[in-house]
């Protein structure tokens, strides 16, 4: 396939990287940033830097825009390409709809299911490809190449998509917000940052093996009302966390009432 | 060591077979459930079962008080020991000042920093153990049996301790309770449980190179207002974790204001 990347932030690094190395050919790399386009072409040589969002001139099959959520929109009213080539974006939490601006091809999702960091490689193989697209004929083709670089490729529409980025916000988002939060506690009572560390990894060796509902272990789900309420007097000068801990603890004993 | 264990549940399991394997003497198991006592005194054999706390005409060293928080004062009331035994509880929550109706003896905790299942076994050389004593020299004592189990032994006073477990509650309990939200979402939307794993496995790999708040990724991190909203009224019919996400979102945008 011959793909053109839009963007240069960490999905379209590897993206790009790993497209290639399934032996995709990464015709261009566009970036309104010189410096960007030029970095990233370079780590795909020999892909070429374009300063244009007009392709009409190029015999590029797949467009692959990685943009901020908020750029999709401008991107898609400006690029054109040639005919039948597919355009995809890769956003979780964008509809295909999100695409509705562009003229003359076929348009698609292309949405690899990780959070990624430049400096830090990924096995795509481990990775869900989630894809979309506006037409079968379409589908099937990004399909095809989704299965170059992962074994877990799911059709999933954009409804269904928004409800799994939901449940994402849950499992990741606010989890790390909540170890943030915990992180916090260690360093105001002194100490060390490391010491929940296997009890964290443990916690989540759990939880792929079963419902976290039914493993769920701590005061709330104890009704340990005495241990509770020392907590929440440490957490008297934290009145958001304190907050926090009172409605997670009300939802965790909604779960599980009082036997 | 000569050790006798109070209890019967998942602590006494591990905590008595890694002591054991040290080369640590199990005399003997107590548990009020005769079939409990019998099963673990079995597990740890030659250790005997014996059925009162009255201990005195032994010659235990060390007693383990594993037993439900709730339980600690109870037995600490109705124990008797040798002269010069040191009796130690393994509760998170609990003060060393559980143990101030114990009489003739010299108290102290000795807790290991996991959760554990009785069908899982564990690597205690990577479980932080925290330990405290009413004296020096019983401290020395626990910091020398601490550390044939294990390499990560510290000495943390009660208030700490319950500052740590508060720490715990967020890092552990609550999220795996946002898992368990999360798991329940993709099932509502008729998606794999399985979809979001590698997700959560790199966000749980990311904050242990970094502090999550340095990490935080999302719409409520980036002020995304259009995601969120959509986000709120995909959990319409759950009003409660409508909460969860409004208040979650606000703490996290609490730490990064709009720019």
């Amino acid at each position: 396939m011959k793909i053109t990347l839009i963007g240069s932030g960490n999905v379209a690094w590897h993206l790009g990287q790993v497209l290639q190395q399934a032996g995709h050919e990464i015709a261009a790399v566009y970036s309104p940033t010189a410096a960007h386009r030029e970095e990233l072409a370079e780590a795909l040589a020999p892909a070429e830097a374009v300063n244009s969002l007009d392709l009409r001139a190029t015999d590029v099959e797949l467009v692959v825009i990685a943009v901020p959520d908020a750029a999709i929109a401008s991107v898609a009213e400006t690029i054109q390409v040639p005919k039948n080539a597919i355009i995809v974006h890769t956003s979780g939490s964008q509809p295909l709809a999100a695409l509705q601006g562009i003229t003359g091809a076929r348009a698609g999702v292309f949405y690899p299911l990780q959070t990624f960091s430049k400096s830090k490689s990924v096995d795509f193989n481990a990775i869900h490809i989630l894809i979309e697209a506006e037409d079968e004929r379409t589908l099937q083709i990004l399909q095809a190449v989704a299965s170059t670089i992962s074994k877990e490729v799911h059709h999933v529409d954009s409804l269904k998509r928004k409800q799994l980025h939901l449940a994402a916000v849950f499992a990741c988002n606010f989890t790390n917000h909540l170890l943030g939060i915990s992180r916090q506690l260690l360093q105001q009572a002194a100490l060390p940052d490391t010491l929940l560390q296997p009890l964290i990894q443990e916690t989540i060796a759990k939880v792929m093996q079963s419902h976290p509902f039914q493993v769920q272990t701590g005061p709330a789900v104890r009704h340990d009302q005495n241990v509770i309420d020392e907590h929440l007097i440490l957490l008297q000068d934290q009145p958001l966390y304190q907050q926090v801990y009172q409605l997670l603890t009300q939802s965790i004993q909604d779960h599980s009432p009082k036997r």
